[in-house]
């Protein structure tokens, strides 16, 4: 059995269901996978960060994604073979894939599907996501070759999504903001695995931005208003205030920089 | 593989994944495909709009919906079979399945399910959606013939909902409110196919109650706090102004006249 | 097929997403049943009670329900089988399954599961619905034995929650506060059939904490402002006022006691 994950940030309407119902016509043996229809609207960045995380947990098929914000417009539409698993990535051509794809080995065939001769028609001006994303991906999840999905593209030509990189500097870490909870907990563009050579240990006391924080398990370790550095449930190194914002303690935005050092 | 499609007015609690339930253990082989659940509550005619434009999308079955702000009191509960593909559509008798029906060419047969033998019980007096509608929708989808689910009732006595009607005047177009979203965006009781005679003309200045707008694409095709009349994803002539709110701008309400006209 | 059904705190991400994505990973024929995941965050009773009403409804299978504020400490996880039906709960050792498997005659044979040998790797800190309950659920699905999926526990040693409960007293009731939602209907520690010997009847005048109630149907029953006595959809005795809040007409909280006895 075939399986098409989904994501994108339409929580509110029929939108999504719709788009589960022209999937089903066509490919009425795939199964659907909701990956999660609770991104902010038009969050392009924190939608593929999202699925960049999520989807190498969910089984190989194709995956497809619509954060649209540029709908209507000039933007391509995107369907392509990742190099890891022949997993199939079908979206707007406007980053969200792009970290994705790079995960998953690098992008190597594509096609411009926005004028697809598999595309719904007539096709609307606003819901892609019904009229061209989804029946492409159903029409891949079914078996339908690539080529026969649009135009050939070359991989190396695809939107990418500006994102910062941290590096390991002399006795520390040099960070940025990759995105924000709700509750100022602040992702930063490292994993674990990333550390060596930062002299950063878990359980030890280090400075973040200058302050004092405490490199810990969870939350749990630090008392309430304490800076907490912790890595999250992906494995990525993240900030806190137990029960409070670091975003706010530590007066950050997206991308900002932030130092992490050993304590002396 | 049969299909149910699903719509409610009940994201937030058990509600619809109890339904599920019920279904599934009945219908253990029906495929459960959820349109929306996010309805605004007891908004029956909101929700009726939703079903008459999502389920063309959907795979031909069964097509079960419950807003039922009346539950409990002595409205009928249905199930009727649609001229076209022989759909089967399952809810309460408030309107709420009326515009759909009439889409799919009408209701040929219908049946009252509130007393329905293939009920649960003990019936509660408010969670119909699990005790009365799911259940029949599972056994239709099962190959239950609706006769076995309830007492024929004349599809003519069937509650229709009251909704107004657009028609091209002289000059020009007299359409109303069916729906406003949370933006302030309006849709129209009149889609794109209907403007024959109307003089309306695509990237033209119309007037919308005497107010400057143009007849565009897409809301990006003019400047903020601008008027724009277009088509929204379903073919619906709808109003908006860009990063404003079309509701408040044009002082408007649920069925108010909106006339268009193709300006001078 | 095998059935598992979910219910979790976690509406807002990808947390369940992601773990739909490793049961079918582990158990690619299973299908997945959402009980809701609309639980307040970390509400382990709210979640519990949830879970003994809506289970009973869904197909016999795993039920799995991940509510776990204490993630990364200490708490136990578990994986148990009921003496009803052999259903199979999973989840944190917290209280959440408890109330459920006694509903199920209880437990007969319950495994600690934190250390499993069919956990994923490398285990997080904070997300072990996706690295430890949703894996051995998907393996419960797929026929692994309880005995292999964790060490065996005495199913006398699990954690309870901690619940009122009512009792008929000499002409009346005595109940407390089970749950309340967020229109201040009061959900009580009884049932209907467990009225026998109260004195109260449908349809007749009560009192409830000395105030005037209704003992009706629905709500419709009584007019704006009036309290009411009723069986919600469950058969749970509640306390409503008809457009207002009985929490807060009446001045409660979670457990306090309710005096319901007949008018004289």
């Amino acid at each position: 059995m075939s399986v098409v994950t989904f994501l994108t940030d339409g929580l509110q309407d029929d939108f999504v269901g719709v788009c589960h119902g022209v999937i089903a016509r066509i490919a009425p043996r795939a199964r659907i996978l909701d990956i999660t229809h609770g991104v902010a609207r038009h969050d392009v960045r924190s939608g593929a960060l999202v699925l960049r995380r999520a989807v190498p947990f969910m089984p190989a098929g194709v995956h497809l994604a619509v954060i649209d914000p540029e709908v209507g417009g000039r933007r391509r539409a995107l369907a392509l073979r990742c190099a890891q698993d022949d997993r199939l990535l079908v979206g707007p051509d406007n980053g969200l894939l792009a970290p994705l794809a790079e995960r998953l080995g690098g992008a190597v065939e594509a096609v411009d599907i926005a004028h697809s001769p598999l595309r719904l028609e007539p096709l609307s001006a606003s819901f892609h996501g019904r009229d061209v994303f989804a029946p492409i991906a159903a029409h891949l999840a079914s078996g339908t070759a690539l080529g026969d999905c649009g135009e050939w593209l070359d991989p190396a030509e695809l939107v990418a999504l500006d994102l910062p990189h941290a590096r390991v500097a002399q006795g520390g870490l040099l960070a940025h903001v990759l995105t924000a909870d709700r509750y100022g907990n602040v992702a930063l563009d490292v994993e674990r695995h990333e550390l060596a050579g930062s002299g950063l240990t878990l359980g030890r006391e280090v400075a973040v931005n200058g302050r004092p924080a405490l490199y810990a398990t969870t939350f749990a370790d630090v008392p309430a208003g304490r800076l907490v550095l912790y890595e999250d449930g992906y494995g990525a190194l993240s900030v806190a205030v137990n029960r409070g914002s670091a975003l706010e303690t530590l007066d950050l935005e997206l991308d900002a920089a932030v130092h992490i050092e050993p304590s002396a």
